[in-house]
């Protein structure tokens, strides 16, 4: 079996996450492991690849079939994922909804130009739930469908909070709220606010001497991350914080409620991850071994989850599949 | 907007379903119902569409985009899907998953020869199940899944009990068993047997005078049916029966769990159904449109859920579906 040849982009949460990935995979090979840092003195769990500096990813082509971007959207992807487009087939979880459009297009004109595949947003949300919203809403037009999140651990909010004064750490966690996954349930969505569907619950551990209750209200009121949210706030001990809450929790689900003449049928999609970084870099392994494909067809240009047949995701033949999942 | 030409073939409750679905999908028409009762007898929801018998299938050539093919498996398609993939892109619900690859090889040699596309075993399971057991797979390769279905009428047992001597009328359930859908959410799926995952529950109206005991032991020693469960069978009067056992539920999950390095991930797919042929005439139509597609882009041959992406599916454009979905 040919082994399709891997290079990781970041070796951060997502990046070794990718590297256990490629390994449950047969049909690929880690070939590189790319960083920002020295790479002389990164350490891998692959002692065979290739490690190299970002900046020398030229050094590379002819060695890596597809380069798997693990940066993160907000700053990495918006420059690595067009950098690397012009030279390599690539995938990535480019996660900010907002920018999916402008980051696709981008791509698809460097992919194109290149002849070579860059597969974009492919992680779990975007991604996964993606494509479950899609396929629930093509199968029951006449219905509403709904995305919750959590129990899990928000990196984005838990960021917030540490940049706040007086704050030594803390971690937060979405959950969604059980009357509003009820509501969706039964197809009444509609109208259901942030604060409806999701609580925040926050737990700091706060510097000695510092003012806890006016940390609390700076959490509580901060503009788009909690101050749309019923928000719960515990402060912590250092001790408690790194016993009961290092772990990456998450998941979510995504309800679909749609009526036919004789009633309410529903559909749901749902993700309990013991680690969100681990298993968003599986789902980038399986995109990435279809975007290899679809370069081996001779196609070119952007693709996201929603263009990939779940066929092309597996490492079985059609005919296996049609025998074994069917 | 093209209207999708779209005829029915064979108007029971998955054809009806079928008919309602076109209605909530504004690119499909019905141009025509055929039926192999007399088709000047056939009471329509749709005034336009022509009525024919199948026999005269070959009269609609010119007029109809794509075939809809509702009838049952077991004796229906074997000999209707061949026969109409001659002349006209095809979509059915084939679900005898054992001769799903036989099936596939006789459409795909007929589809090709005719230059256009047949596409096979699109309903819930065969088809979103079975997209989902990939799927997961495919994520996690290094788990186990496992299928659930019900609680649910199936219509299979409930025809073999009705077949029983002294049996008036009557409908089966079938019921995931609680402890194993837990264990299949912690990934310990692994040699659960019939028995232990669904629970066959019986309700049957017995003709007066008749021994309700040699019924009962009937169903409960019937090979392949029941012989391999529990099975509870209640006998019920007539009015109880049309009272609160006329209507079609069903659903089920899929259950897959996986491990990576820091433990467990659990994915699920899961159907809350309250008429199942609705539902599954809804899935239909949705893969009627990517059959359409596919056709329209030239290809032929013989496809399955396996090999549709969800962009395929929906009524919407890919940069509509890339701004809204992702």
């Amino acid at each position: 079996m040919y082994k399709i040849r891997a290079g990781i982009v970041g070796y951060g949460n997502i990046g070794r996450g990718t590297e256990q990935a490629i390994r449950r995979s047969p049909d690929f090979e880690l070939a590189a492991v790319l960083t920002r840092r020295p790479p002389e003195g990164l350490v891998t769990d692959t002692p065979s690849a290739i490690k190299a500096h970002v900046g020398d990813a030229i050094s590379l082509k002819g060695k890596v079939d597809i380069m798997l971007l693990c940066g993160g959207s907000a700053t990495d992807l918006p420059v690595q994922g067009p950098e690397f487009a012009k030279n390599f087939n690539t995938v990535d979880t480019f996660d900010t909804h907002a920018k999916i459009p402008e980051y696709f297009n981008v791509m698809n004109e460097m992919s194109k130009k290149a002849g070579l595949i860059s597969l974009i947003s492919a992680g779990w949300d975007p991604g996964l739930f993606s494509m479950n919203r899609a396929l629930m809403q093509s199968v029951l037009p006449n219905g509403a469908g709904c995305t919750f999140w959590g129990k899990g651990v928000s990196q984005g909010h838990s960021d917030a909070i540490r940049r706040i004064d007086g704050v030594e750490t803390a971690i937060q966690y979405t959950i969604p709220i059980a009357a509003a996954v009820d509501k969706a349930r039964k197809g009444e969505s509609e109208g259901l606010t942030a604060r409806d569907k999701h609580l925040r619950e926050c737990f700091v551990v706060a510097r000695e001497g510092v003012n806890k209750a006016e940390i609390e209200d700076k959490i509580k009121t901060m503009q788009y991350y909690f101050s749309d949210y019923d928000t719960i706030v515990h402060f912590i001990s250092k001790d408690e914080f790194y016993t009961n809450h290092t772990s990456m929790p998450h998941g979510g689900f995504v309800i679909h409620s749609g009526r036919t003449d004789a009633g309410r049928q529903g559909m749901e999609f749902s993700l309990n991850l013991c680690h969100n970084a681990e298993f968003t870099a599986s789902v980038l392994v399986a995109f990435a071994r279809a975007a290899y494909r679809y370069h081996k067809e001779g196609r070119m240009g952007t693709l996201t989850p929603l263009d990939i047949p779940v066929s092309y995701l597996s490492i079985k033949s059609d005919e296996e599949l049609r025998a074994e999942m069917l």
